[in-house]
């Protein structure tokens, strides 16, 4: 299967960009959580296209229906199913796709997956639409973490060649990342580095180009204790959530690939006790994992989103009808950068893999 | 559960670094498989310490036991077990870890974790002595996908500030892959780079400190068409293995998190044919996957390894009992650098994750 | 979780009796499989209450809605959802169930479970009205099941005291079990059981009561050699799904519980060629399957199916709120007999169990 | 894959009759759990055969190493990994099975599944010795479940035409499952039919043939809530894991296929309070699961075994060889009636089962 992950709290993603609608069912949450549907159209809102130049000005209404696993305003702990109505596509725009696939996308490698059937009119299955429904489970997520204590949060590290600061590692706080969230389309720590990652994505726009980033991304409040070592560590099931965002190639934990210019003095987290009484390291070089077990420091972790796909250039590619090569220009309105609308994803995929961890494994834990 | 992973051919390892045994079942293989003990052995001796000076000089016999799942040489199809006797202990040197957690390691959240009961005797279960039972289940693992025309292999692409050269993401080929696993303890595309790495690593040992790196893994011959869009394609299902090796704290495809720095219209692969007429890329920043599925290029993937966490240098850490700050000095025999015994450890997870996948995906594929 | 199950072939069903709607997720179907609506909806209307005497008088026009995985009549590949709007529902009906539990329902456990904030509406995600989607996805999969050469079917073995003759274990047609789908509310290998069974069910339900039965179902066409000894055989697979029919509290393969009268010289089936030369069996007590594998013989199983919880006399229960023995009197319009009704849900679950073991399996079988 | 099953508790068992060593690895049990090594070995002496008269003269030392995962008599929450060594095979008995497939037995469909390389020798993997490393992971799992409370046992129920009492579904208590568990190589309620049983067996093992019987099982202590509805329920869990037990056909719980005699008003279980105030039912056919979730009341389930397969009488069978029919004479010792000698597995099955629901659903229940 390809859509569905998950151990206790499990999600199950459907639809097609230009289908009838798209949704997803999120089986195994705790009953009698209170959902506040404002906060989950907040996290929509933030996903949505035409909220920034630096996105496409297609406009989605992107109106969730929670059609089962809710009563007066609560889990009842039986199945949670989205529905979405999908609407304003241009099909026509997509035409001659499964004749030429675009480089970048999943045409070509879909096509010999699928036998030809696949959906391919505005990416289908693979499209980035299909984060709507991320979005949406991941907003209900991190309620109920709010409530144990655990806060998710985002930020642009990069996009193009415009660097914002990364987080403290040792003292960030649930604050900070709140203000993130709802700091408008561009969420950073350095907020004077808007204007200049806004140009950089003008810049290629103009030329019919797009550009890249990096997202960083942290939860603070987590008990340490949770995960395992070998394969079923808190990396090993954050990782393929996190992957299963379109178009994050690269996924580290803690300073990650930072570590191969570090010496073990520098890169070893010495522990300390707090002011409480509790350990913790006066460092966080691992991003609040060891071992694939919390330490109870700040999860941190980064994934790098490459440019978009979809480019208003001429490309080469082949005619898999003719056999013979050809170029290809793709028409319709495209992200030139899609980092800012993925932050609140990557929120919403960490949110539910977070969650999806505590219940599994809160039985371990003694209180 | 901790140490289980596969969906069609699943592996599920044992042992601690001081306990009896170690070794691992692997359940679901096909049957018929000829497998070559030869070949399981030289693998298992490429992980062994004591080969290089930049690893211990603990010696272990390491003879992996097949007790079941073989007959006559061939695969039966039932689950074959690996039994390794652990010899060659020095549990003496590891008496107060579990008063004062060593920085760097598991010891900490994993008394949490296991609330105190964790055997800690080298390291117990979190010991990088579990990668043995994991390089013999790949090694099995490589013979049959070697006759399925796929062969897996790495290359240490940097040691500290020493880089080697990366693979040629477009023409690299099976046979630079296995000269590459047939080079001695430091697999490089430029051996020239060798004395350096070594000179590097040697530093470091003479300040009782280590050093970190990155290795580079590929695999080719794989056909297009495997994977899955969203949570079930291959970056997802490799991720968590690669992450299930000790150290490992980054795993990027492709050129990874390079996209950052690219536009589309660099990052994007153009389609080409070859002379067969079949379907190809002229570059390939994507590793071989695209949309979470194989594009039939050279699948590629690094992974960066910290430094050793086990370093001779005083450290500040904790006493649990007392509740003071505390000093540390970790005692036994290190290694300087994980790097080189590491690289036939990624090409195992790797060859384990890839026929895990074709044998998952297979009746998907047409012939 | 609780609503999700498959392995390759993986159904997630959602919602309650009493919410906006029910449905499913079928992810990891082939792609470009043709479906036919008219076959499904004949499949749903088969389990539809209001057909029969025997069943409630409430309607249902459930009409599914293929939200996804479909275009152009055929299958993409893609996760295939089925949305079904919930209508004519009577919520005034089950209004103190959270404080008298109705014995033989799961009000109680239910209650325990979830902390009270399930929804209890209709009986909520515990209704026979979620088999509804199973129905459809299970309608889905035995057209694709009959393109292989599979035909699946059932028929109703007994209710109350009224015997159907079961099905010949060695010489059982596709079209004897297709004749039996299209054969109406009873369907009977003996049509003049019929009245009597009617005659049982409606005498019950003169008396407020109601009465269960037995069905036995059948697939035929299955190759040889599909399944695994231990835990992932046929009927370690297909029990799950059994199991999940509200109201099965038991499941047999071949005779079942009536092996424990044979002897081994009686139970054993003596293998012979038939006329083309395959490996059958000249009896088939094992139904089909030894040591958890196929034998290309048909595949034999028979499930129980107890009466209806739901009954109009009076019954002893307690007040959870004021801790009080209690007497309580179920309203609303139930089914007497829900054998009949269940029988297309156990061919559902039998379909979609065996589809998914094919499409598991296939890549292990040589062609 | 074939044999690994559970889902926080996860059991892989190896090994074939006539291979180096059988065995398993338990992965996710707790950490700090003190095992008893004698109880383990005297659950493991209930199964070993040779103990009675109704069971084959073979004799097996079967003593089980424990290799990993415990630490100074506690579990160390790592995977524990159980190698038992093989002795006293007669390979020479099993000479021509691959060409003359033996009624009953899974000959035939192995051959076919595993394209002939399965070990035949002894059953290989198929063989009812592989639930020596079941009953040992049972042992454990026991343990744990009494510091919690929840006892199980199993008494025999039929064997032939000879019928036990069945177990009282209401008042069971633990010390009647202990006291089973203690009696001796027939588990009995009353111990005056044994002598019948064994004179049934006698008949059977004087004409060269075998009989099969009925075992009834049971769990108490279990508190209400645990389970879901649909596929993750308790019958759900529970039955892949009995019909992994070698020659069971059918799986009932509570009165099973008793519940088609019954009417509603009769099957229906009434609440009550007990003298602490707790909800009980007033009667039990459920078995104590209702909707797939635990209600408190004993858990009751039962299975039937087929005759033994191997039979000293001679057989129809096919040569696959020369593709004419043939006649077998299955040679060897074996059990004229492997009822006895499964009950301690029918226990060891539901104890992993039951340990695996409690480990993952913990988390769920309110202290």
């Amino acid at each position: 299967m390809s859509s569905t992950i998950g151990n206790r709290v499990r999600l199950s993603i459907f639809g097609e960009s230009h289908g009838e609608a798209i949704g997803c069912v999120l089986d195994g949450l705790p009953a009698g959580e209170p959902l506040c549907m404002e906060e989950i159209l907040a996290q929509m809102d933030r996903r949505a296209p035409g909220r920034d130049q630096t996105a496409t000005t297609r406009r989605e209404s992107d109106t969730p229906r929670l059609v089962s696993g809710v009563l007066d305003g609560r889990t009842t702990g039986a199945p949670l199913a989205v529905v979405i109505q999908n609407e304003n596509q241009r099909s026509g725009d997509y035409g001659n796709l499964g004749r030429l696939p675009r480089p970048g996308h999943a045409d070509y490698p879909g096509h010999v997956r699928y036998d030809g059937y696949n959906d391919i009119r505005g990416g289908g299955h693979f499209s980035g639409r299909l984060t709507a429904p991320l979005v949406c489970a991941g907003a209900i997520c991190r309620q109920i973490l709010e409530r144990r204590g655990v806060t998710v949060g985002a930020h642009i590290l990069r996009i193009a060649a415009v660097d914002d600061t990364p987080f403290d590692p040792v003292n960030l706080t649930a604050d900070t990342l709140r203000s993130l969230a709802a700091s408008g389309p561009l969420p950073l720590l350095e907020p004077d580095k808007g204007p200049f990652m806004r140009a950089a994505v003008e810049e290629a726009r103009l030329q019919a180009d797009s550009v890249g980033g990096i997202i960083e991304a942290a939860a603070v409040g987590l008990p340490a204790g949770l995960g395992s070592p070998m394969f079923d560590g808190v990396e090993n099931r954050l990782a393929p959530l996190l992957f299963g965002i379109p178009a994050v190639k690269g996924v580290e934990f803690g300073v990650g690939f930072g570590f191969a210019a570090l010496r073990g003095s520098q890169a070893n987290d010495p522990y300390a006790f707090d002011k409480e009484g509790n350990v913790v390291t006066t460092t966080n070089h691992n991003g609040g994992i060891i071992g694939g077990i919390t330490n109870g420091m700040p999860l941190l972790c980064r994934l790098v989103i490459k440019p978009t796909s979809s480019i208003g250039q001429k490309q080469q590619t082949v005619d898999l009808e003719t056999g013979r090569e050809a170029e290809l220009v793709v028409k319709g309105r495209h992200d030139p950068c899609i980092v800012p609308r993925a932050v609140p994803v990557v929120e919403a995929a960490l949110a539910l893999g977070l969650l999806d961890l505590l219940e599994s494994e809160a039985c371990t834990l003694r209180p």
